[in-house]
């Protein structure tokens, strides 16, 4: 078992070697997968070994330049493979687009400086999301919230974005952890960073989450996010959408909070993200037991869109859109 | 491996016993429980061997018969210990008290001679509530349907309630079927029985049916309930609330399939029914496998409220009743 900080570092660079958490093996084991090429990592990245949308954006940066120190001709090759390993959070192809611009320029030592920006303000901004968002949250009196997947250190350099605002806000009175099926990355990891920050919390199943709402016993609702359009639409872990509806049901905040590299004004709207499809295995299990007739067939789509009016407030770095619409967005941007 | 009638018999009758699938081995192993005194069929019941509202009053008027043939001095434990199995459900609580009523009056031959009506009335009322469901979703051109936990044949005698419906449908291009959790009678059950139906389906998590209701994937949710108030707010299995706000959303129907024993005119509303709290375990594992922390806390509650106002049709074997409201829910049963 690997010695392990507080906070959590889940991708950091060593040199010659991206070195990962392998996030599929918590909270059962706490081991280190050591990267040496694009491939490594792109791997990693799709079996969410490497997870969160601002994390897949570092590790992916760190992806190209790890490629380039073993092969100056690498470039177009890594960041085709790094791309292409998953398709909904817009901040890997993001990160990507960044270090091979400037890799073009500033060859292997100029694609590990851009690397490394990218991870800082990641870092930074994790920072303020963690204190606007612990404000919105102060502001409006909330003692209990629920959230959704993992949005934690293990999801963004940093301490995160949406759990960060809940670490950063201290002294609530509840935490509801949805499990987050398939992969159960709030049963696994959320829960698992809780208690190493000292936060109550109550683990849920997700169709649990809407029940509560309706009997008052949540005070916010506050997800991270993988893939915010121009309008303001909010692609996150699939389950996200039923929290939003629920929320508004019961009149109570829904606050999605993620860095501006989670923004593609590319997308006019949530209809035109791309939602990746998964392998039907992760829905015929659960923790590696089988939990359906072998063969059964499957729809597994990893997100799903929650509509710009059912988010209350979006918060970034940069401070807060709320309403949320597109001209929020884009002057979040400004 | 038990030979396995079509349509599925999931609890009999044998003159000194109650045999019952046992559904938590389902669809592993199909194995039949011999249960021989109402101790034995409350903890089926408890341990969900015996599931689904209509089922397990038929098999708790049996079990209150088999006590008494046992000792004729039995009744009131045993329909103190039946009854108390399990909180939601009404049907329970109806079934014991029309069998304990027979035997004051018929001792144990009047207790076994309700406990046949029982089952016969709940067969016939599940052919009629196929027969109702069938024409209304026919009528309405339903081709995808979405539903939830298990409503078939192992879920009440005959072949079931809201999977009556499709049955007796039939044609249907896909039954999208949530897997439900904590306990998986969507991906272990549904998916066997649906199978076994020769009908088209693919499996969710939970968290999926909202999004695939928003990208009009599915043209009804047909569920069924574990208990009615006078006011037609419906108790189902956990996660039934959120796909109700979804299809509400999506402007679709959501359709609740159940015999008018469900109905129990003594809630007023649905905030009188009582929610049962289920064993953290359940949810801190699945299919046996560990998926948190161990000794995460948890919150399990088995059941949630879906508001009579996002009901589209209410359907009993006496009729449908759409909207759904007090007086609607009464005239079903005048």
């Amino acid at each position: 078992m690997a010695a392990i900080e507080t906070p959590v570092v889940a991708v950091r660079w060593c040199g010659d070697a991206v070195r990962a958490l392998d996030q599929t093996r918590l909270p059962d084991e706490v081991v280190e997968l050591e990267l040496r090429c694009a491939d490594d990592v792109a791997a990693a990245i799709r079996r969410l070994s490497i997870r969160g949308a601002p994390l897949i954006g570092v590790a992916a940066a760190y992806g190209v330049a790890l490629e380039l120190a073993r092969d100056p001709d690498g470039l177009e090759r890594a960041c085709e493979t790094l791309t292409a390993a998953r398709p909904t959070a817009v901040n890997l192809a993001w990160a990507v687009a960044r270090v091979r611009a400037a890799a073009q320029d500033g060859g292997a030592a100029g694609a590990l400086a851009e690397a490394r920006a990218i991870e800082a303000s990641e870092t930074a901004a994790s920072a303020a999301m963690g204190r606007h968002g612990a404000q919105l949250l102060a502001d409006t009196g909330v003692r209990r919230v629920l959230t959704h997947c993992n949005t934690g250190a293990l999801a963004a350099p940093g301490r995160g974005t949406a759990l960060a605002a809940i670490a950063e806000l201290g002294g609530l009175e509840l935490v509801f952890v949805c499990e987050t099926r398939p992969l159960l990355q709030g049963a696994r990891l959320t829960t698992w960073e809780l208690a190493r920050l000292g936060i109550a919390h109550e683990l849920i199943v997700d169709g649990a989450a809407a029940g509560l709402i309706a009997g008052d016993e949540v005070d916010a609702v506050v997800v991270g996010c993988d893939r915010v359009a121009a309008n303001g639409d909010v692609a996150n872990k699939v389950g996200t959408y039923a929290h939003a509806l629920a929320a508004a049901a019961g009149s109570i905040p829904f606050v999605v909070v993620g860095p501006c590299s989670t923004i593609d004004l590319d997308c006019p709207t949530g209809a035109s993200i791309t939602i990746e499809q998964r392998d039907g295995d992760e829905v015929r299990s659960a923790a590696g037991a089988p939990t359906a007739p072998p063969g059964t067939p499957v729809r597994n789509p990893a997100f799903d869109i929650t509509p710009a009016a059912l988010v209350t407030a979006l918060v970034t770095e940069r401070g807060v859109a709320s309403p949320v619409h597109a001209e929020a967005v884009r002057a979040l941007l400004g």
